[in-house]
């Protein structure tokens, strides 16, 4: 596709990267045991809403670059803060590596996320900045619930 | 910027009404009366989130076109549901009247929206949806809150 570009491979990717630092200073700002047991209305607690990001970012990408439809996994054994934040940044520079390797040709053709969602590799990219931003925001409300001011949402630092 | 094309201005304008779909649909899941006055933990209602929303898209994308950097304001006078309803159906085909007049070599260029935040015309879109989503999202969690099944994240038509 040749016309004029309106947001670079690169610029999607920061953009991308300041989204994933606000979320890790949401997850900071839970006290550890309300990560694991706060929830409101019967929804999933924080620590299991970050367990489904950890579960799409680098495995999607990793499914995408190596065209590996494999399903996803949501229940990651992973039991304190400090496990969460520790994955959260090792992944951050495999998610790095992983979108380099995507090349700007294929970002419009299709790809089967997770042998299940098939639509063109910039639309899985957009659902996964997309559904971070939502689950974050429930995160913003439960911080919120608990009389704890949450991070900027501006401020992707 | 001339460069393989990721994501195309038309697909942009197609990913933002789908979220305007999906954020419509969740006001309509509210009840009159905690649309406008149900909060969790001191946060604004749900209207008011959506008069924030109002108050951001159509304004913001015509200082964008008309190079008009007027401040935004959140208190608009809409007093049901059925109103909230109305000015989000007025706004949609101006949205995408006026997203048409942006020229794809101008998406590079700072703009300073509102008369406040300067940055690249990409960038001020791009959080015009990630904001839509992020409140959209705190909507999912009064609506629980309420016993009320929000619309699926996922369905964008």
């Amino acid at each position: 596709m040749s016309t004029t570009v309106i947001l670079t491979k690169a610029e999607f990717l920061t953009h991308w990267l300041g989204h994933r630092a606000l979320t890790r200073r949401t997850i900071e700002k839970f006290p550890e045991p309300d990560l694991f047991s706060y929830n409101i209305g019967g929804m999933r607690t924080f620590a299991d809403l970050i367990k489904e990001l950890l579960s799409i970012a680098e495995p999607g990408l990793r499914g995408i670059v190596q065209q590996k439809e494999e399903p996803y996994n949501h229940d990651i054994p992973l039991n304190t803060k400090a496990d969460l934040l520790a994955r959260w940044d090792e992944d951050t520079p495999k998610i790095i590596e992983l979108f380099g390797q995507i090349p700007e040709e294929d970002f419009h053709k299709d790809y089967n996320l997770f042998g299940e969602y098939k639509f063109p590799i910039y639309s899985n990219l957009l659902y996964f900045v997309d559904n971070e931003i939502h689950h974050r925001a429930q995160g913003f409300v439960y911080l919120r619930a608990l009389g704890i001011e949450p991070p900027f949402f501006w401020d992707r630092g």
